[in-house]
């Protein structure tokens, strides 16, 4: 077994070629992810353990285990919420000792182990008079229970736990469920047959068999993709009844569809099926070929929290938080199979973006939809009757550290730039340590300096969307990187050695393929890996939705230290048109409409995952192109 | 009493300028929307009676009557279904003697009289195990049970059956529910206090206050309005708990707001209450100036079926049917209290497109939502589980006939233009006839001619998308109408004289209010009253996302006759950006987008509301400007 905190453990894994280095392995000194992840452990995972109980979800489990007479509250999945943040606070525990959380982990994991019922079986909304419902509501599309993403969570929750801390006392209680998931479904005659209308137990059961060794549980997940005919829940009427490796698109639920896609990954990653492969391959390239908005958000539509058509990217994004954190979590298993950098590329895109969107600079509230524009009417909540999205951010953000690096023989990936110190075992014995010192995402200067003395491979990460990185060894100028791929450099390394990265920032006009017609004629600010917006609050007197660039207008980017907990923001001129033959008209013949006068206006553009933090005001990504 | 068809009886109100004339008192004889009309009451009325049957609507009445022991089926609203066929194949009965259908209606009424309670309650939801529940969700917001707005169904359809058969038998009905309400509800302290959280009842029971003259039916409706707080199901979370008088904008449900809207129209026609017309300019400016699509469509979100943010326009539109109709019926209250032609132009507008488009052109298919591009996904289905919509269409049809005339005085007013002839009686005594010939929409050329002699004054609709339009009586040049305005021409008229009316109908190009910013740069083809669409069917080898029309591209109109059951089609020239950059990319600096290679193209359109009766295919109504 293996107790190190890494979050994918594919080190054995056949179809893998590399491994996410541990959690416990980074630590970040940095002044953007640190104070998140500090408030995430000492603030929002506390705060959090409060709400699972006044939400009612430790009182089903006391319910289950007979210790507390109150009726079930809840959605039907709501262990889940306790599930996500044991697993939020133990990777939280990876990255740093805290003894109170420790022991909150603890006591939520003293309500559980009684709850489970002698066979295995384990769901605090499937007991006493609904006993005989358990598993009758697989396969039942829509209106399924859950049950199957209940587990799902569970199994996350017992693998991080176990990495984290060593401890099996929620392992446990993960083998004996996915024992009896094992027993119960499959295709032999006296078993059940069926999927879960949710994905989500994939995952969970190929990590346990990586940790147990027990090949049941991954065959147990290989069951569930392979019997799946759709993509997940509510799909029926827009993907009819197709098998997983017949997926040319994706579809439907946005959460339960990259939380198939990720689960898939597992499998293959361990099975080496290429006819897996090459459907996920050909989903993430519908994906971010077709369906996806610039912030890496996914899943437009409002109504089923869904995909929708190929090039269907209203500013109404769905876009929810939990479905960026799907994505960041399959693209993590991607990139564990494949080293392409798109994979990483996507996750800092997606990271910084739609999923930093999801919750407010302090910690304390959250968006389920991350809208791209606004006319000040969204604002972030505390809390959700449907809780999926705040412990779906804490698990996250305590995952963090083990998106950073990646391992293979004798090389290191570096995924993702922050400053940090790493310790990190290699394959081949090595046990290297790295340090990067960087203000990135504000500066796109990283130095990494090798502590270690040995022979060994450092992959960076040039982004696809710098143009002119620059790279030197103590002081040596090497070969240009090119964008959107790993520099190598395998070296002779003594401890000291510094590596100087440069990758130019400078501000970006981004414009849409021209098949997305809701972005006919607009443009978006991009700086590094943020995705800028103009919120009201900065443009006071402008009437932002009328806001036009010409393109290559000049923007000056400036660090602001009391601006939004410290932001970089960027400001330049726009023109705004002075039309006022459009006063009261929301269509005109165009041979009416005169030439409007165009006023030049100063404007300025904030980070997007920073908007809804002052007062509620209009908020756009997307301008004109004037 | 009276028995005359108008759809909405203003002539006695307060606060109303002109009456609609009635239904019987238009004959049309177009190819337009004459064999629409005749398939609505041949086949599209009696197989929506055999769908009553068949959805258990007519069961649930012989259940609460008693006469069959069956459990309840549908909706708590499921009794809407039969009210609103009943009152549309009752207007229908208005416009043709048809026994078949009257017998049917009668068979209908037969089953509703044995389940109305003895004190006059009636609603076959809440029978026996839920009499207790009966006006229990009132005010109860997203899961109130839409008692009042069933009732209001049932008093549309009793002022119908009266006014189109003169028979009472319904009317009875209608007039002990309404009493049952007026002495159930209302500000004493032992009444019951409350609004229903679906509008409708208003409008019912306003028009049955002008059948009967019993003024505590329009009490009961003022009460409706004065006690609402918020505009509709749904909606508080949006626009929390205002009274009516201090709307200022359209929000939520958008079948709602419209409803409610007609409903406070018929009340202010009938009590001149000033504050109540100030609401309605205001929530009429805002949405036609805000928040409507180019086809008329209103509520734009699936989420709710809701209104959204101002200028918050997709292309995937909700613009539920049963919306349009919602603002057909408003409209035509608005017109009548105050005879503005921008009223009878929505009414054509909304009439010829966003209507039109809800129901196939063979009259057996419908769509609940009407979206403005699609990639072939949308198709028409022949029912719904909430059948709202279908027979609603069969109703507006069947009403049409009422919207072409209203009369003050000694004046009559011409609100649509397609051939018929017309006899309606004026206010000051005389009954004039009228023969309108024409071609329209296909041809603005109109010929009117006044086969009664005598004095008065005829007022010609101008509609405000002509340029340009003439007119001559007897050969004689007029002065050139407004548009936008109605031509008024006030003579001693003599039998056999004829007004010709020419409205131009060039092809325009129309664009969006800069503000819309899913509409910048993108531009849409009209020709008269219609909007058209490019179909992928009529551009087999375009990829029709990608048309781009210049400002002032010629296109040219040709009616065929054997396509989409005789439309006017437009040909015309297009560019295509080949822009191969764009193959894989659905984002790119701008300044590495190359400049796009245009290659002209000839593309065609077709009227939107013809869309989606050939294969399934991509459409869209705005394509880019080049």
């Amino acid at each position: 077994m293996n107790t190190q905190s890494t979050i994918i453990d594919t080190g054995r894994s056949k179809a893998a070629h590399v491994q996410l280095a541990p959690v416990s392995a980074v630590a970040l000194t940095d002044n953007f992810w640190a104070p998140r992840l500090e408030i995430n452990r000492r603030d929002t995972l506390r705060s959090q353990y409060v709400k699972l109980e006044e939400s009612g979800c430790f009182d089903n489990f006391r319910r289950a285990a007979g210790t507390k007479d109150v009726p079930f509250r809840g959605y039907p999945f709501q262990d889940t919420d306790v599930y996500k943040w044991i697993e939020g606070a133990s990777w939280a525990l990876a990255g740093k000792d805290d003894p109170e959380l420790s022991a909150m982990i603890d006591a939520a994991i003293e309500l559980i182990i009684p709850a489970q019922q002698p066979n295995g079986y384990l769901n605090t909304r499937f007991m006493f008079e609904k006993t005989d419902e358990r598993w009758t509501t697989i396969n039942t599309g829509a209106n399924n229970m859950h049950e199957m993403y209940t587990a799902g969570h569970l199994f996350q929750a017992a693998v991080a736990h176990y990495r984290a801390t060593g401890s099996e006392s929620l392992l446990d209680v993960a083998t004996k469920l996915a024992t009896h998931i094992a027993d119960t479904f499959g295709t032999e005659e006296d078993k059940l047959h069926g999927v879960d209308g949710h994905p989500e137990v994939e995952m969970g059961l190929v990590e346990l068999a990586r940790i147990t060794g027990n090949r049941r549980f991954l065959e147990a997940a290989q069951y569930q993709l392979d019997t799946r005919l759709g993509m997940g829940r509510m799909n029926s009427a827009v993907y009819p009844y197709l098998p997983i490796r017949e997926y040319d698109r994706v579809v439907g639920h946005a959460v339960c569809a990259v939380y198939l896609m990720a689960g898939a990954a597992d499998a293959y990653a361990e099975n080496g099926d290429e006819s897996l492969r090459n459907m996920l391959d050909r989903i993430w390239d519908n994906m971010t070929q077709k369906q996806m908005y610039v912030t890496g958000g996914i899943g437009p539509r409002w109504d089923n929290e869904a995909f929708g058509a190929d090039y269907e990217l209203p500013g109404r994004a769905y876009a929810e938080t939990c479905a960026s954190i799907g994505s960041i979590m399959w693209n993590a298993r991607m990139l564990a199979i494949d080293p392409d950098p798109k994979y990483a590329d996507l996750i800092e895109q997606t990271l910084y973006n739609a999923f930093l969107s999801g919750f407010s600079l302090d910690g304390k509230q959250y968006f389920y939809q991350n809208v791209l524009s606004d006319d000040g009417t969204q604002r972030r909540e505390a809390w959700f009757g449907c809780a999926c999205c705040p412990p779906n951010v804490a698990r996250l953000l305590a995952q963090l550290p083990g998106y950073f690096y990646a391992v293979s023989g004798s090389e290191v990936f570096v995924n993702l730039y922050a400053a940090n110190q790493a310790e990190v075992s290699l394959p081949d014995g090595q046990t290297i340590s790295l340090t990067q010192k960087t203000n990135y995402p504000w500066d796109g200067r990283i130095q990494i300096v090798a502590e270690t003395t040995g022979s060994f491979t450092v992959n960076l990460r040039i982004p696809a969307w710098t143009r002119g990185a620059q790279l030197s060894i103590n002081g040596d100028v090497q070969t240009a990187p090119s964008s959107g791929a790993y520099a190598k450099i395998k070296r002779d390394w003594k401890a000291g050695d510094v590596i100087e990265l440069n990758l130019p920032m400078p501000v970006r006009q981004v414009i849409a393929n021209p098949a997305v017609g809701e972005l006919a004629g607009r443009t978006a600010l991009l700086r590094g890996p943020l995705v800028y917006c103009f919120e009201q609050a900065d443009n006071t007197d402008i009437d932002i939705r009328k806001i036009k660039l010409k393109p290559g207008a000049a923007f000056e980017a400036a660090f602001e230290a009391d601006l939004l907990k410290g932001v970089t923001t960027l400001r330049g001129t726009a023109v705004i048109a002075e039309d006022a033959c459009w006063d009261v008209r929301l269509y005109r013949d165009i041979d009416e409409v005169e030439e409007p006068v165009l006023k030049e206006v100063t404007v300025k553009a904030v980070p997007y995952y920073a908007w809804a933090n002052r007062e509620a005001g209009a908020m756009t990504i997307w301008v004109g192109r004037g």
